[in-house]
């Protein structure tokens, strides 16, 4: 990857050289020139810079090559948030392959829908996770390999799978030459599911171009923010959010671009959360409330400090009881907003200078990113007023939706009916553009002719002394 | 331009509505949803907000549209820094038709042979250009139509041309129902020439993606800053350096899309710029040198306070002389660098959060934007080292470089000869990727196997007081 963009991947009849297509391979070119010293950490697994993820990436990819897997091939991760599914983030799309990240929290029967959904041809597969692959292999119908995924080099796994090889065996192999192609940018280079309430999960896909620009747009919208909930070069960075889930909302490739010092925690445990924060000196993270929640009252949350620490919360509403109680603990706490179908990000709270700490603009989830198109329709899709009370769904049109459910016409075409994508959320706008949402479709109460929220009711009771929220959202939101 | 992606705009066998071209008028999107009310100011002579502009665009490109003016068309511009040319930024490209921003301070001949070479069908033209225009038109032999851009609806200029019609009449003309178009966002969007010191002027030019992928570079570099240099939504942005000299660096396309207060100043008269710094209450603005030089010379900048300004340096390099002045002065001065060739911007000063005033790091021309792969070659494009002292001239790949010289097949194959753009630029990058010009290609003197910089001399010189710097360089840079 010393020169990516060699002339010599184009034929000499259709080298442009100011073509500049956006890929993944891209997002690596500023880090490697800004940041080969700042380091990237996997808890307890690895510690090395930038300046060698670039060794690394070839090494892996080059490994996946050796084992056939070639432009177009579907290669699934189950792993939990370590260096390796870092490295897959890249390498794998880098190679021209679909990276399918597998959620490792759904039933059996429905990972192995995904599978075969999926076309998956290999699967890198975390020890922690074979016992539940035993169970999802007694159900895909295609032919899939096996990678094995393990901490300890050493170690044998107790299982009946062949794995065709090993993470760390392919990172032992020296790579020398070896070089990322050049290809469209429209090219898919992610999938994976979303289950809403009813049916089977459904398959949402990104294309380099739509990642590129998602990273490009999170850099845009969270960087030049005015108040000090701002994403910047200086922070550090953490996922609060597994990275099976919508690409870890996208801020580890944006982290990349930005060639900031990343944390990999591994599985989300409290304790240890808690010592990466306070030892690796995490700034800045994103968060579902019930993660926020878990990691508040372990018993460790007691002593630490967590005054640094920035942290955007989706996947479901944002209490102003669980806000309060964050920031009494020091964390400086907003909502954002976005879908599986959104790649994700779409919108953020946006704080006042003059008033950073007011709960009502932390819970907003705010404002839409730079080239972010959102706007509240009623059911006609007629447009409603922006004057932060009328209600509407929810419709938006970016430079990173999800176009199409894979094999899924009927879904895809009313997700996009009226030549906007459907979110599925009711919520009102204000003049400022700030979105609130207020519940689901499905769940808004109708009255009188009014549209009536469930969400507001629940985040007044929430601000109740003692009461604690406790609702998950099924839908299409980040956490889904 | 209620609903500028309308489906309506596609044929519907064509028409996927993920498809999301990213076009000059997407970048409106954002302030039109979240800054309706911010304003946007004329000095003298308007003074609306982003609500407005919304209309305003529409009468501009109705009005050409009325005068037959249509997709590919050339829309030329002769005028100081107002709100005309800021609308005409968008309203020329989001028609369809191509901006050639006129260089007014060539020579007649060449400001003749530019309107000839770029194929120009309409010029849109100041009052108080119409003496130089005078001159010029004795020499282009193309057919060329006039509008007339005035001050004052009242006036009728001293001229005997004649004009199709005038910004002011087109701008009273009410418009129902217009939508701008959607098309291919490689599709040309302006166009303007960079002259050296030898030869024609050449053209360089740039599409609706390239304009839209700068912004979103421009506000994902100058955003994420750790330091208080940053860009921010709460900034007032004026430009300084003319908005024919490379789309005045494109800010004025990244201040829409962040949808911040934007001060036109008009023709740059130190105390006007003054008084509009300090009564606007400008934070962020772009200059060359010898601007700078003119402002902190006037007498009315004695006593003016420049405390919250920010200011990027580029067109040429920043003598540590002038940057140690403009800090005394309060203001809050850093290197960039870019060429005509590049959209602009390539790199900016990056600053250490423990030592800020440093002004080493302050003149350093400093770290890439992201997505812009940047090294230095020797003759044969080999990489020099990155070890702060090996010189090698600055080569560049990026999703914002003019593709080719128009109607310049050599020119072009010297510019991009082995896959990268050649920016003429002699320099040293350090081990943190940041870049410091020493020289033009042209100027380096080569003593005993070497290359000496002659700008190195010139700093140290500058830092001599009493020394005052009067180089101009000729080159491609942003300021030519």
């Amino acid at each position: 990857m010393a020169d990516p963009h060699s002339p010599t991947e184009f034929s000499p009849t259709e080298f442009s050289p100011a073509d500049f297509p956006l890929l993944i391979k891209s997002l690596l070119r500023t880090p490697l020139q800004i940041a080969r010293d700042v380091e990237i950490v996997s808890d307890g697994l690895a510690r090395y810079s930038y300046g060698d993820l670039e060794d690394r990436l070839k090494r892996f990819a080059s490994g996946l090559a050796a084992q056939g897997v070639t432009q177009g091939d579907v290669v699934a991760v189950m792993d939990w948030d370590t260096h390796r599914y870092f490295e897959a983030f890249f390498a794998v799309p880098m190679l021209g392959a679909v990276l399918h990240t597998i959620n490792i929290r759904l039933a059996p029967a429905q990972i192995a829908f995904t599978i075969d959904h999926a076309e998956d041809d290999v699967i890198l597969v975390h020890t922690d996770f074979l016992p539940l692959l035993d169970e999802v292999m007694k159900l895909v119908t295609r032919e899939v390999r096996l990678i094995l995924l393990r901490d300890d080099p050493q170690q044998t796994p107790d299982t009946t799978f062949d794995f065709i090889t090993s993470y760390d065996a392919m990172m032992a192999v020296p790579v020398d030459g070896f070089t990322f192609p050049d290809f469209d940018e429209n090219t898919r280079a992610t999938t994976f599911y979303t289950t809403g309430t009813t049916g089977e999960p459904k398959a949402v896909a990104y294309t380099h171009r739509q990642l590129v620009l998602h990273t490009m747009g999170v850099l845009a919208g969270f960087g030049p923010v005015e108040t000090d909930n701002r994403l910047h070069r200086g922070d550090v960075y953490m996922p609060l959010t597994p990275m099976f889930h919508v690409h870890a909302w996208g801020f580890p490739y944006a982290a990349t671009l930005l060639g900031i010092r990343q944390i990999y925690p591994g599985r989300y445990v409290p304790a240890n959360l808690l010592r990466l924060i306070a030892g690796e000196g995490v700034t800045f993270t994103h968060c579902v409330p019930t993660i926020l929640q878990m990691i508040l009252a372990a018993p460790e949350a007691a002593g630490a400090d967590l005054g640094r620490l920035k942290m955007v919360i989706g996947g479901s509403a944002l209490p102003k009881g669980l806000a309060a109680a964050a920031m009494g603990r020091g964390i400086n706490i907003y909502a954002g907003y976005g879908l599986s179908e959104t790649c994700p990000v779409l919108t953020f709270a946006h704080l006042d200078p003059a008033d950073p700490d007011n709960l009502d603009a932390r819970v907003m989830t705010g404002r839409p990113l730079p080239l972010v198109d959102l706007k509240i329709v009623d059911e006609a899709m007629g447009e409603q007023p922006r004057d932060g009370a009328s209600a509407g769904e929810v419709v938006v049109r970016a430079p990173w939706l999800n176009a199409a459910y894979l094999k899924s016409p009927e879904a895809t075409e009313a997700l996009w009916r009226g030549g906007y994508m459907h979110t599925g959320d009711v919520g009102h706008i204000d003049t400022n553009g700030s979105l609130m949402i207020t519940d689901r479709m499905k769940d808004v109460i109708k009255s009188g002719g009014e549209w009536v929220s469930s969400l507001a009711l629940e985040s007044i009771a929430s601000a109740v002394q003692g009461v604690k929220s406790t609702r998950r959202r099924s839908g299409q939101n980040w956490a889904s």
